[in-house]
């Protein structure tokens, strides 16, 4: 039975909240040292955080002396939920100190030798972190990335689909929720009664993250898939869950059936391995013409799930459809925790002395 | 100085509140008659509506007694907000019976001989008036329509576009208000913290309703535009105003810049003839990042104005771009009243003795 | 170890659906009949409900043939959640024919031989079953019923110190949930950006049943407790969860400390008993001058605990404080369903042949 | 014809905004100097400004250099926006350079010797302004102030009833809007599907307020009016608008009709003078019993009228009823405004050479 000591840095914020309580009862990880900034170092934890999640801070967690930013902790490895301000260069020097950094933070994302990683989707690309040690003289530690939030569930269903039939270019337009923005985030004026058609940076990592997420290792290196995107990002009232109107071109032509077939049908390597976040069914396809609805459907497989739904002809390009995930589940924290499942399943993340 | 008595079919649900809204102080029109279903009829109006504008009803309109829905009404023509369910052949009986029929239901809107009218995009469909007169042996009725909410303030936005540089075929995802779906309409266990991604009928016209609005008069019939389209719509929880997400491929390659300068320079027939509800410019486009928003924009031009922003350049199709329009406005009875306008300016709408 | 068979009588709307999410996985009770209008019976419930709760239909219930409403049900007693209109004879004639009816409606609320009961507050009141039974010559069934969701919470609230230092008045404003409304109930063009202040029949309700819940027992009949209360109610835009802002005028005076230690150390007989649904902590008391929030605290004890907030001298009354509760928990189906487990322990649900 | 050249302090926020916005077009102001903190200083108010009002920046407004906020700008008067962090030591050196300051800021709204005024309630407190000038010897200038938007509509409410029947306590229970909060303000994961109960100071001053305001003035000193106040107030998700649930104790015992008749007939100083804010009737009571409701009345009377409704006998105290009054308009910018127009026709500000 493996356990392992876990450290959170940025565990203040939104989705480092979303961490310790995802966290809760875990079978593998054990919360054990806490990070943030300066303000709050020093300072127990349950006292300086704003807490935000209706069930309230788990006692042993909310008891711990929160640390400055510095690679010093009690723990086998870290959980990065730092703002992208911070988090380029203080990922690089716990990685040198040897900590696995299993990171939520975009800074090091398109790095070649970083895994960008989603484990139904790309784990062979854990491989990546041999070169990354390599190149910069790491031992034990390394740094492995998740998406952006409104990537990681796009590249869940499109993963079964590029395999099975390729695809050549696609549009997307989303509707993301205000968790997304962290806290505070979005102000409540802006928000209200109001959709805004822009999210600063976030069509340009929609636009890249897929590619090298899709893209083959060869030699250690990645050849981002040959896939054309076009991402128009909006922000809409909602509280959390992504949805995304998605239209798409393909090499070989196939009837919305046969999407929602490989859809209905994908497994990943988490299923294989019965990671503990792993969702039984990492994509979801509702026959309903109105679902997936995001307040009805985020949550499915606890956050982990992408619910797929009107899978249709497109009449512009060849198939339409909307999908919807979890931005803090599949998008975030939960994403960092499969990927640190996937890690030390595969022996990359192993206990310190 | 012309002046019409007017009178408003389905004058107590969300549209018909509207056209005596926007009738206050109409410089032409002037409001002498209501009709509504049996339910409604013979009681004054003022007892029976469930007014939900901010300004009161209007005092001489409060006080008018309901009519049936039966082609007897003191008025020189009629707006029809009448439910789909009914509109149909209520609306042939009144244009039988002598009346211009302005209406803002969808029934007949893709009758080979009712022009389906944006009077600045397609002024000249008017003429289709004189074959629906003779193929149905009307006097004075005839009956002409505006488009969909969605596609009305789309088809503004397009049409200077495809004058200049020729539309092939266009992507649309629209976040669309709740008051698009009238009164009680959605409910707000489904709208509160939530998106839908299915509004019935929706898609189909506005995959339809442009390419007749945008087709050439022919010997008296209209030829669709060829544009392929593809509509994905969505609810989403703001009160009004609808905003689309729009690729555009384009026979004619040309820059964001060409066409922000086509779009900002449009001017059509209602500007020229300085008809009382056209705005001075029919589409704003905006230059900010982040917009048009929703609740800020939607009332541009007294809600008869097309916002658009985001003008770029599309990584699958050409060009790309956001734009809102008031899905009540633009939309409903600001565009039959336009309509009206247009059509009473023409000579097709004349007094009754 | 008990089991019981249930019936849910208007299994279709927002409450029905809450017995039997509520129910899955219950250790004493399971769902072995539906009831529902005409216009559903017969069909197959998973096949004509409009689910409106994200975790799916439980599979067993989903299959269930939907019977019309009469009293010849598969089960050892039944929830009601019938709406108003049609449940006053449809209870009666369930418990004539030997069926406990645990009820949510508010037809037979204020009998005089129906207990309101809330098994925290007056779990003697079940003694009123055997007058019920003697008046209407019924053998095995009877009817009991929970309060009205806003006076609900209020009561829990309170009960502990009503026994410790009398009330004499109170004055309680409502910030009502969406959800309160049933679907589609509350039009989001009401909600949206919205207060409304007034609930039908609501207030009516607020100033009489807990003068019932919180009278005494004597002789078989319940003597009203001698408290004024004046109950202004509003619907604000949330989905679920009652806020109460409550000023309470005592017979003796005390501290703000006081009423929170009274508050914080109550326990009732379900605690006790130890009932499957009775929350540890019945009343949660926080001392954050910002808590309880609707979004964050409504779900406390599994949405059966009343959280209390901001406990404070008030300059026209004696004590001022909120109180937060679930509607659809403590205020709806959780409600009914802990009546029903503390009334099987009790011996009067008992399994037919 | 009276013309004055105003100054903005405290240009870019939410209440400065509201300023700009409502002095469009009015008849005897004309904004002429604008001046904000440091960091916006020397730059073009329409280049600095973040402008969350649909209508545009006025073109003349948006072409000023935005002023440091030292006292030395080219206007005959200013009206303050500051935050409150710095408004007071602000105001006074503004009054000490010969400045009249019509201030929404709270910091000296309780001090002795500056009016906290309300045109329609205590326009007799302008007198004051002699003792504040003797005081601090101040020539021209001086400081006078509106109450809390909370406080605003309250106190108009209050003042006929106070007159007619004597008010000895009264209870309220606010539900407010976001604006009142300023921008960014609240954030949308706090607003959206939540009421939070608690507002920072605002209970402390919408209890003591109303006292001053509604005090009497004798021998250049007020005495507090001698109401009891109890006040709860809180935040729910609605834009602008804040209702208030009210209770009152009343010293001489009347009806609701009698209530609401002196609240229907009540004219205040700005009507008798038809000030250009004044509304013609500054109390509207309606009859149905679900208004006012905060979107369809919070711009009765261009945001400058309070809405009573729900006039009833109350169980506890005497007279309960719930009113509405725009937080912008009656609560702020509109409010100083009413103010300046009044103080400007009786003397108090004149044009500076």
């Amino acid at each position: 039975m493996k356990t392992f000591r876990v450290g959170v840095l940025g565990a203040t914020g939104t989705v480092g909240q979303q961490f310790i309580h995802r966290l809760r009862n875990h079978p593998w990880f054990r919360v054990t040292a806490l990070a943030a900034s300066e303000r709050s170092a020093g300072k127990r934890y349950s006292e300086i955080v704003r807490w935000r999640i209706a069930q309230g801070i788990p006692e042993d967690v909310g008891a711990l002396t929160v640390q400055p930013l510095e690679a010093d902790l009690d723990c086998d490895f870290c959980f990065s939920a730092m703002d992208s301000s911070v988090a380029g260069p203080a990922e690089v020097e716990f990685a040198r100190a040897g900590y696995p950094v299993i990171s939520n933070s975009s800074n090091h994302r398109m790095d070649a030798d970083v895994p960008l990683l989603v484990p139904e989707v790309n784990p062979e690309h854990c491989a990546l972190v041999a070169n990354q040690r390599k190149n910069h003289n790491y031992t034990s530690g390394f740094i492995a990335t998740n998406p952006n939030c409104s990537a990681a569930g796009l590249v869940v269903a499109l993963k079964p689909i590029h395999e099975a039939f390729g695809i050549e270019a696609l549009n997307v337009v989303t509707m993301q929720a205000l968790s997304g923005a962290g806290y505070p985030g979005v102000a409540s004026l802006d928000s209200t009664d109001n959709v805004i058609p822009y999210i600063g940076g976030e069509e340009e990592k929609l636009e890249s993250e897929p590619r090298k997420i899709l893209g083959r290792l060869n030699d250690g290196a990645i050849s981002p898939a040959e896939i054309r995107i076009s991402a128009q990002c909006h922000r809409v009232p909602v509280i959390d869950g992504h949805m995304e109107a998605v239209s798409l071109k393909l090499h070989n032509k196939v009837s919305p059936a046969d999407i929602s077939a490989v859809l209905r049908e994908f497994r990943g390597e988490p299923q294989r391995l019965k990671l503990p976040s792993a969702p039984a069914q990492p994509i979801e396809v509702r026959a309903e013409p109105d679902r997936p609805q995001t307040r009805l459907d985020r949550d499915a497989g606890n956050g982990m799930a992408v619910v797929v739904g009107r899978v249709r002809p497109c009449h512009v390009l060849d198939i339409r459809m909307v999908l919807l995930s979890h931005n803090l589940g599949r998008g975030a924290a939960g994403a960092a925790i499969l990927n640190a499942e996937l890690l030390a399943e595969a022996g990359y993340i192993t206990a310190r002395k």
